[in-house]
Parts: C-alpha cells; structure tokens; sequence
C-alpha cells in the first residue's frame, strides 16, 4: 500500500531497518533531541530519539531488567541507587521493586524523553509513581563528579557513544562513579553490542579494569538491537556473584538467567588483558596502562 | 552513493531489512527456488533463497552448532547421522567432528544450495569434504519413510514451513522420523522463532509431545534471523541430558552454552500441556489430541 508509514533506520553504513508504523503518537523536538513515539506493528510501541529506535514494548523489559536486576543481585542491601540517563524510567521501575531501596536518582539531561514516554510508553515506563524516585534534569558527568560515597549502586543507561552521551563513555566519569560510590558499591552500564561496537565494548571493559578491583561482562539477546546479542560491563568495589534470587515480577531475568548471563559464548568473550613483556628501561606501569587503553 | 548495491528483505510484512551488499558472487534458478552467494558488509557472505537470507558467514557457525552439538553431547555414542535439508554443509561439518561418527546422510533436495554453498560459502561449508558424508539429492519425506531403525540422531535443517518446507513440519513426517531412530534415538528441528512464530514453534513442541517420551526446547541468538531469539526442539526416545562435554574446535557451542540453552527466559516458554478436563461422554484422548495439535 502506498500510504504505509514506515520508519526507516538507516544510521548505520551497511543496514536499513525499516519498520512498519500505525500511527504517531508523538513527536517534538527538545534542546538535545528530536523525540518520538511511534507505534509499529510487530514491535509495539517505541521510543525513538533522532530517527533510531532506543527501546521497544516488545523488548525494552529484557534492557532494563538486564540492566537493574544483575547489580541489584549482587548488591546485598541496595538502598541508594542511581540511574544515570535512563529517560524511558524502565530502569526506575525495576529498581523500584525493591522494598530495600530507600531513594532512586534518575539523572536524565532531557525532560521530554521523560514526560512523553510516561505518558505514551507505559510497557516501558510503568507511568512510574514511586515517592522514591527523583528526577533530576541535568548533566550527568557534573552531578556524579558533585556526590562522594552516596550509592550502592549506579546504572549508566546511556545512548550509542556520540553526541551528548559521548562523555558517559570517558575513563574520568567512571572514575568520578567510584568516588560516588559507597565503599562496597557497583556500577553497570550498557557496554555496546560485541558483535559491530567491539572497539567500544572492550574500552569499556578495560577502563572498568583499571579503576574497579573487580570487572565483569553479561550479556542479553535485545531483538531490536543491532546484532541483537548485547552487552553489560559489571565494575565492583567488592561483591561479585549475584548473592539472592530475583523473585520479583520479571518477564525475562529469573535464576537461569542470572546464571548463565556471565557466560558469553566463546566467540564473543574479550581476551584477557595481559600485561605487556617488561622493556628495558621503560616504565611497567604506564605501558600497561597504555596498552589497556588503547590496543583492544 | 546511488550505485550502492543492497539487499532488501521484504518477505515481512511490517518489517524489512535492508543490507549492502559488496559483490554479487552467485545467482542462479534451480527447479526449486532462486539461488544467491552475496557478500555483504556487516555479515560476510550469505546464502539468498528466493530473496531471503538463510545463513552467512557470521552467524552461520551459530545455528549449526547449535543444531549438531547439542543433540551429540545428549547422544552417548552418535554411529549414523541424518540431515534433513542442510544444503549449506554448516550441520554436517559439525558432525564430522565427532570420530565416532561413522556415516552421516544428507538429504537436501536442492543440489545447486549445495554446490554454490561450497564454492563461494566456504566460512559455512568448511568447503567440507569427508567420505562419511553421503549427498542424496531427493525429498527429505519419502526418502525418511523407506528407513526403519536406523539412525542415531536426526536433525531437520529446513527453511520456513512454507512452499517445499511445509511436509517437514507435519506430524506424519515427525512420526517416520521416530521409526527411521534406533531405539535410543533422537530428533532435533530447528523451531523457528519464540517471539514472531511462536504458533509454528508450540505446534512443532506438541506434536514432538504425543509422538516421543522426551521433549525439550533450547534457544540460541542468531542476530540475522528474525527477532534473533531462535529455538531448537528436541525429541528423544531414552536420553535426555548433555552427557559429554563439547572439547571439539567450536566457536560458539561450550559446556556453559549447553547448560544454558534450555533455559529460555520465561516470557519465551511453552506453558504445559494440560489434558483438557474429561468431558461426560466424550472421548478423552482423542480430545486431547486434537487440543494438543490445534488450540496452542
């Protein structure tokens, strides 16, 4: 039919994705970012921000479960947790079911991602009402670098490394979330799919290495991701394995699932970071750190 | 550029997708379907079958690994092997890793799959080349009704259930894959997927259900097939459990894969069969029956 609406996603070089849409059932334009909600046929409704699709009805719950109950596991009392970015309060909700949780900062620069999906994404955002949550409208770099020894837990739900989140990928905010961190404290961010953002995926990991004593990579299957596999990076001060059972609402995290996450299939792991051979006269520690950095 | 040259997947009808294509290395009719070698950017080359991709070099190694090594770790001692379909070589180059193997049969109706497959689609077919391997090129359904007890393990390696597909989804062709099994047995079909075919998937799991004593499904993420969750089902006449570790060169299959690929999350599980409550005068199997294969 000629009158068909379709979104076609076409940031990427190689592949289009184009979507088949019933109807738009918002669209307006911020100071950051052009914001819609459109609904599609096999997807539901979807939050899609400058033309590409962030997060879906049919998938958005296996992102955000993914991201708040594996650190919410591990963590053995959570009571202040923050969320930076995280405007589709996906993230909030999970937290949310909680009872531990005592107070839940989302730190989401814009408003209208927030207000729109709220009340045009519900599958997503459960029209979140908690007392708990607060939501801050501002930069998330300067307020992490402004609190010191504040949360159990921080999630960094971000967008793709570019444009306004490109900060949130930089080795000195991670460094600023574990002085923000209480002294037993964990963060987990959205680390890029392993399959086409490897470069950036294992950046991811080895800044993590170098501030966090204890790092670790989970992944989910996303359908409306690019590769569809994707992944998380894990930094701790101190607790490692998933320490109760989610015995929560969820669709998709159970204990199988909390289980198995940790083990990515062989050809998507990240190879050890092995230190470099000592030279002669050059200083071990800097070409280690170097070398983490930069040759992935 | 408009001299770009790109595949548009528009089978869907609420979905396409779309990928740049390098080099067109293969394109011919058979009597069955049209036939393409294509390299693209983001996957390598790939097989085209009547414009729609079947398997690329990406991906590729993760469905017939998963289609071959999970039913031989389930198998304590594999002799003789069946592929049902499988013209792209990737199943039978998996079972030809097992040395205990002694015959493996592939029954793919399509010689020209089979032939471009292993000159242009050599990162899947292992160009594979073992003398176990016997090519029959005739109908997968009758040439499974002439054999009685004789196969180890079956794996039906087929395109969507439809056109020349459709037999190998039916019941009858279920049932002469039980009487083509040894005694200890087993069968395993891809099952298309949980989320965009889940009535072609809990139909295959019902009919696996009335026909043999043991029926598990596991799932694996294959980013190029629709909504990349993907399941496997699995019927077996004695075994049940991985009964062997994989240390065979595999690139996505390893013992945390196998342990993990029955749990699939819950919102993509197959709720129990219940029988239906007896009704006064009814017949009671055949009410169950007819509510196994048709109410899903």
């Amino acid at each position: 039919m000629d009158d068909d609406l379709w979104l076609v996603e076409d940031e990427r070089d190689n592949m289009k994705v184009s979507y088949r849409i019933k109807e738009v059932l918002f669209a307006e334009s911020s100071d950051f970012q052009h914001v819609m909600i459109l609904d599609s046929y096999d997807f539901g409704r979807m939050l899609v921000l400058d033309g590409v699709v962030q997060t879906t009805s049919m998938d958005g719950h296996i992102y955000n479960e993914m991201l708040a109950h594996v650190p919410l596991a591990i963590h053995p009392a959570p009571e202040r947790v923050l969320v930076v970015g995280g405007g589709n309060c996906g993230a909030a909700r999970e937290v949310a079911k909680y009872d531990e949780v005592r107070e839940i900062d989302v730190i989401e620069i814009d408003e209208l991602v927030v207000s729109a999906c709220r009340e045009h994404l519900s599958a997503v955002s459960g029209n979140l009402s908690d007392t708990r949550v607060n939501f801050i409208h501002a930069d998330g770099v300067e307020f992490v670098k402004s609190k010191k020894n504040r949360y159990d837990v921080v999630m960094v739900d971000s967008s793709d490394p570019a444009g306004p989140s490109a900060r949130l990928f930089e080795h000195a905010f991670y460094r600023d979330i574990y002085d923000a961190l209480r002294v037993d404290g964990l963060v987990v961010r959205q680390s890029q799919s392993p399959l086409f953002h490897r470069e950036d995926m294992c950046r991811i990991v080895r800044h993590f290495e170098q501030i966090f004593p204890i790092t670790r990579v989970y992944g989910a299957t996303i359908p409306t991701y690019p590769g569809a596999f994707w992944s998380f990076t894990l930094g701790s001060k101190k607790h490692r394995d998933p320490a109760h059972r989610v015995d929560l609402a969820t669709k998709y995290v159970d204990g199988a699932v909390l289980r198995s996450c940790f083990d990515l299939p062989p050809f998507l792991r990240i190879p050890p970071n092995r230190p470099e051979p000592l030279r002669r006269g050059g200083d071990h520690r800097r070409t280690r750190s170097a070398a983490g950095q930069d040759s992935l």
